[in-house]
């Protein structure tokens, strides 16, 4: 018997039918002989329309108001979800972020958890029944109302999962596990069986989608085996974990160098041409762009024009930073003195993760190569210790993504993944 | 400066448009140099749509989960309702039944309010914010949320005034006021100024839909003042207060002896022929309809026969009562030992209302004589103090309401009443 908790996003529990069929899941679940704990996102569309109705009343609606508007999809899909349960003969209550006791800081929109006192959920486990949570939601030290912001119902659930001391957090999506690469791109991408948390976070930071930077530093800091699988099917999905989980092998053969290969077309490209190239000017520059509150990325320097003692720097950033992060560096062109701004948002970036690359050298070289054959432009480059990032055109990002996924033998004989679309928050 | 609570139902805060228009009235009364405290109900049919999601899953949803899906509709409205008095430059803050302290005890559906502990509400009045506050809902002693039921959110506002110990509680309604009959019906009622809170209490409790009866049993209990009006108009509407309120001044010519005359076409008619005339039979009768948790209105029995020493006994009682009711009657055959059994769901009620009516001898006599002169039967009579109730037939009723109104003077010269249609819960 193992206490288990099941995180399933807004597709999941888009419509009745799909709820029931989550609750059929929940119920087998139980019937197991396992202790569950569910964790639901708002159905579907929901959070879109409330933002829509929101967005019909005013530009400017106060954060803690809207963070009270949106948690009102959590609560509807809960309770259905605990309807649906009951339905098929199995106890459940549903909780709200408040009773279940997750608590953050005061920052609407993006709140942080604190902590997390989960005394009804273990009288609930004691009582036998199963315990719903609202997702992506807490309560703040005045009792108001917080969400967690992007991927605040994966971090719920992990959150959870670790004070409870739970056995696994499953992470339930539309596709059977993390893959090598985004299947859209690359038919023949293999399901990856198991990751270590370094390496997801890193794939997660750098464009893939299916979990979410703040759920898996989550895990990592707490150990917390993640199961991320579908809802779709019975099969054994990607468990994110440094070390082999429950009655798991040990890979018989070794660890592949590269686990694998992520894409992200939602960077743009900010050039400031021709500032002068002395101590400081980065300085000032990016003392600029934090007041801004971008999150800037990749940062390169170019070599300095001996001529004129001038030089470029250039940086990425989410495209969404990019309008207040321009208007701010022209704010202070006098201090800055440059030459020049260019704003470029046709780019891509792919990032090739792999703990293995620590111990194997020539990663850089194989993966220039590969793209090299390719035609591809390389237009900027950033590597950490188990990652290597470059930046091409937007155009080129699919074929790049193809050539670099082939040239590190991650293709799979037969394709396996079914991509359902669509992604819970 | 007065402290002034005003609730708005769903058809007032059905779409955006309707919220910002309800947002003026807010800010214009907080400009004016009042405290504003908002009750508002779910945007128009929120609620049935969540009842018709429940109802996809389950025919037997467990009260409380049902309670927290409802609940969901009122934390959507409430918090637009913020944003939109933010809009237009004012300072508001929504709040849930919890955070407003209202207190209930824990029958899910139909909680009745046991305290009201408002102290954020009284700081964000004095902090010159508007307080907003979720109809309908309450949590009780296990920090569940529990729903008021029917007329909740009327019942919100007059427990907040009382607790908050407003000047006013204004209801915010789609006409404009309460009437002398159904404008529906009586296209010249009368829109009448003020009334006791007994008589508006008879004329609820009898088929007048304006005002949900706890919440103005509620008001008389705490002696709070409300003011029934239309969210369409400025115009007064009606007061319901025992003693005239602020400036108004106390009516010149004699107060009218009727007040009202209310429809009620909700109720059907059990007859239990042929039971025995002895000791004990209506007790027998009445304890089985009490298991089936009818509630009883009219009970009349007719003299018995003497030749067979058996009787009849008619009640009437709610349309959604009678399946449940008839079963029960039929289980305790046995045991009451009627002859015939007869449902009869073609009835109407009128009642006829009046503080007058104490020190006015020959109401009754005018009410039949009016009827007698329209050519309607009477089928069934109940009397309170200040009442006299009738039941006709269904088909009957609209005439029989006009006919009574104008025999006791009630006719305006000309129409005021404009019917919107619709009413909130």
């Amino acid at each position: 018997m193992a206490l288990v908790v099941q995180k399933f996003g807004g597709s999941s529990v888009a419509d009745a039918a799909s709820i029931q069929r989550v609750a059929r899941r929940v119920v087998e679940t139980k019937e197991a002989g396992n202790d569950v704990v569910v964790v639901v996102s708002a159905m579907g569309d929901t959070t879109d329309e409330l933002l829509d109705l929101a967005g019909q009343i005013t530009e400017d609606a106060p954060a803690r108001e809207m963070d009270i508007l949106l948690t009102a999809g959590e609560r509807i899909s809960m309770a259905l979800l605990a309807m649906a349960i009951h339905e098929q003969g199995a106890r459940a209550r549903s909780y709200t972020g408040q009773q279940a006791g997750l608590r953050t800081d005061t920052r609407y929109g993006k709140a942080s958890i604190v902590g997390v006192v989960p005394e009804r959920i273990v009288r609930a486990i004691k009582d036998g029944q199963v315990a719903i949570v609202a997702g992506f939601q807490g309560v703040n030290e005045h009792n108001d109302v917080t969400t967690l912001g992007r991927g605040g119902s994966d971090t719920t659930a992990v959150a959870l999962a670790a004070a409870l001391d739970a056995d696994v957090c499953e992470i339930y999506t539309d596709v059977d596990g993390l893959f090598t690469a985004d299947p859209r791109i690359v038919p023949n991408a293999r399901r990856v069986q198991r990751i270590t948390y370094e390496e997801t976070l890193e794939l997660a930071a750098h464009g893939a989608k299916i979990l979410h930077l703040r759920a898996v530093e989550f895990a990592r800091r707490y150990n917390v085996p993640l199961h991320v699988r579908s809802s779709f099917s019975n099969k054994q999905g990607t468990w994110v974990a440094d070390a082999p989980v429950g009655d798991q092998e040990e890979e018989a053969m070794e660890d592949p160098i590269i686990s694998g290969v992520a894409h992200d077309r939602s960077q743009g490209k900010i050039t400031v041409v021709g500032v002068p190239d002395v101590p400081g000017t980065a300085a000032h520059l990016f003392e600029v762009v934090a007041a801004a509150e971008a999150n800037i990325d990749m940062i390169v320097q170019n070599v300095s024009s001996q001529a004129t003692g001038l030089t470029d720097i250039s940086f990425t950033l989410p495209e969404a930073d990019g309008p207040a992060t321009l208007k701010a560096i022209e704010g202070a062109r006098d201090r800055l003195q440059y030459d020049e701004l260019r704003y470029d948002d046709q780019i891509g970036k792919l990032s090739l993760v792999g703990a293995g690359m620590r111990t194997h050298p020539g990663v850089s070289a194989k993966l220039f190569g590969a793209l090299s054959a390719a035609g591809i432009n390389i237009e900027m480059i950033s590597t950490s210790e188990i990652r290597i990032s470059v930046v091409t055109r937007a155009q080129d990002l699919d074929a790049a993504v193809r050539a670099v996924h082939t040239a590190f033998d991650l293709d799979a004989e037969e394709t396996e993944a079914v991509v359902y679309g669509g992604t819970g928050r």
